[in-house]
């Protein structure tokens, strides 16, 4: 059996600096993957910032002092390691994945990039070509348009509203100096968490980490700014075959008790084959083949959204059954649903716990948010105690067709039903 | 260490009917993966069946004599298990992912949903309008559809060249009775592969296969045609932002001694950051930012394929760019480089081993080619003894302009610079 109290092959350590340093070794492994999550995504930008995180995410992979950007590329794929990076709401994470012997190597790598990236001109003019090709690429897939027109609708007028991405417009002016005082304002060890599982050993790796991550620096984080959701509409006219809609509704956040009955609700309604929308919608109508729902959450807000696609035809019955579905749930919901969406977020837990990748996020998540690593039992004790009249609580205090945020992108014609959600953002 | 000749691991077991049965047992795993692969894709349809081994996988989920589609849902999802399914070239794969004690219920919903599923006109009906807008979902995303067009372009007039998919009236016209003569030519036992990995044994897993798996069928197979490929081109006018391009030079078969070299070739040409092509045309020149090679082997044919996303003014630089490093790889390559990717297939061999997911889908496939399980120290060994010459006297037989199929999306400004290529067959 899997030890789901896992205290024992799971290790945690602060160093001076602040910086803290998570372990899971899994004995029969003999790989490994590790990150660095620094406190710092796309909401620590100003206004006038957007899209810097992410291009101080592609910036770390474009030289330092000692290494350039063909070094940082060739030195971990000649051990056949990965290196990768996201930048996200409230935090960047930079990835490795290797080999057992090469961990140490991997540290040296993302330290480096990390503290000492040296943000060339002609490196930073060639990579904001690059993520201006990145943002046209975007733009041209309605599937991942659409999620950055519900955020916009979301969150107006936030840095957790806009594009993680930035614009074509605020990429091109960024100069170093404005990488430099993002960073400077943000990368402080004390912002920073390094979580590894698989064939690490913690001592070793907290003695690597210490050496490497060197760079003294107290952060002086903007203070945050309350999210504020609204429920408004972003609607694009697009030559497409579908409309590809989000429909979006102030979620739980990550510290709210209610967290586990918002997995549970996300579950049940569209989590899988058996949910209420994927059966009405797909199974007994037809109407599309794409339909899922989903529930994130910062620290102090969250979301919880719901994604279809279908014909301009078919947009308007869509648009009803769901939100019949979403009114209804609280009235309806019963516990064998209930029960099967805890089986399914359990055995979708056990098997995380298997995988050293999915593993480092969850522990990386839980340190920034709680400061500590919930273990296994807890969490599924947090969702076997959730009741029928949690979920219909909720389900009351989140749903209603006023509170929808609502984004779609596709023809006119499968556009013009949607005009009765929230108030128009549309450009 | 894990024990690359994993020979007690490993197990393999032929029925009465001809359905053959490998295990990987890891024993510290609490939860399996297991799938059953038929060998019947969309190159066993006829020019009229287009798209019906993916009608015949949607239906597989619609109801069998014991079962409800909802009840095929429910029951897996009741365990918290995954169902899923994938329709390829050359075989169709339906796949579970479960906790421990639910293998015997995942081949029992399994064998079930492949052997007894009912074609009920009205489930059938609407799952031509899910199939419907999946088809459109697809065309709705550029970097989809240039792969059905990139395989149009380089295997015209074969099933092979067309997308597994169908199309909206090939789709609309199948009856039940289409359906059953599909299955009855292709879906016999001797047609079908188990594997399972992960918290699996082998013996127990064999009785209830034999059980479980008791249809008597001989398959009736049409002959294979001979794959045929064509540098033929195919550009699409759509009103995009980016130009999004698939390059197809004719591959290896699978069972060809030099699919290890066709693997180091697209590895080092494009295959992660250190690589040739993103150096080159990310790195140097800034023009995408997405760009890699692939190579995929069928039983008598391959791909190897290049795909780029850039903005209509860069398109035809990067063409250049890229028919030039393809044409010099043959004089230049290195042997720093060829160990790089050595090191990069090796470690991925070595991340595959460790993920039950990736292992049966590995084991299947060898069992379908070879009718036995490379070990992985075999694999190791293959791509050890490749050779700098090997690589050259590849890429010599494979590229040079006039043998490239090419296809591309976007707007027109950015197709004109492609029409220097192939023999044209855009609609």
């Amino acid at each position: 059996m899997i030890d789901l109290s896992a205290s024992d092959r799971v290790r945690q350590t602060t160093l001076e600096s602040g910086l803290r340093v998570v372990t899971e070794t899994m004995p029969h492994l003999e790989t490994a993957a590790l990150g660095v999550w620094v406190a710092a995504g796309s909401r620590a930008e100003r206004e006038a910032e957007n899209g810097i995180a992410h291009l101080l995410e592609h910036m770390a992979f474009k030289g330092t002092e000692r290494r350039s950007a063909r070094a940082i590329a060739e030195e971990i794929e000649a051990v056949g390691g990965e290196l990768n990076a996201v930048t996200g709401l409230e935090n960047t994470a930079y990835y490795a994945r290797v080999l057992k012997d090469d961990v140490p190597l991997a540290i040296d790598i993302l330290a480096d990039i990390i503290q000492n990236s040296l943000f060339d001109p002609a490196e930073l003019a060639r990579e904001q070509g690059v993520i201006m090709q990145e943002i046209m690429a975007a733009h041209d897939t309605p599937d991942d348009l659409v999620f950055d027109l519900v955020q916009d609708a979301a969150f107006p007028g936030q840095s957790i509203g806009r594009s993680v991405l930035g614009t074509i417009d605020s990429i091109r002016g960024f100069t170093a100096a404005d990488l430099d005082d993002f960073l400077t304002r943000n990368y402080a060890p004390d912002q920073m968490i390094v979580a590894a599982a698989g064939a690490v050993d913690h001592d070793a790796l907290v003695a690597d980490i210490a050496d490497r991550f060197s760079v003294v620096r107290d952060a002086s984080v903007d203070p945050a700014i309350p999210a504020q959701f609204d429920a408004g509409r972003n609607l694009l006219d697009r030559p497409l075959e579908q409309v590809h809609l989000v429909m979006g509704f102030s979620g739980i956040p990550i510290c709210d008790r209610r967290i586990y009955a918002a997995q549970l609700l996300s579950t049940l309604l569209g989590g899988g084959m058996s949910s209420r929308l994927f059966q009405e919608i797909r199974e007994r109508r037809g109407l599309c083949y794409g339909i899922y729902t989903y529930h994130w959450a910062v620290s102090d807000s969250g979301l919880f959204g719901l994604y279809a696609g279908t014909g301009p035809e078919q947009v308007e019955e869509l648009a009803d059954v769901v939100m019949t579905e979403l009114a209804q749930v609280d009235d309806t919901v019963n516990d064998i649903e209930l029960e099967r969406a805890k089986a399914q977020l359990k055995a979708g837990l056990m098997m995380s716990l298997e995988s050293p990748s999915s593993r480092i996020d969850q522990m990386a998540r839980h340190l920034s948010a709680f400061d500590r690593i919930i273990p296994p039992a807890e969490l599924i004790a947090g969702v076997e105690a959730v009741t029928r009249s949690d979920i219909a609580e909720l389900a009351d205090a989140v749903f209603g067709p006023d509170r929808a945020a609502v984004a779609a992108v596709g023809p006119e014609a499968g556009l013009a039903s949607l005009a009765v959600f929230g108030s128009n953002r549309s450009t």
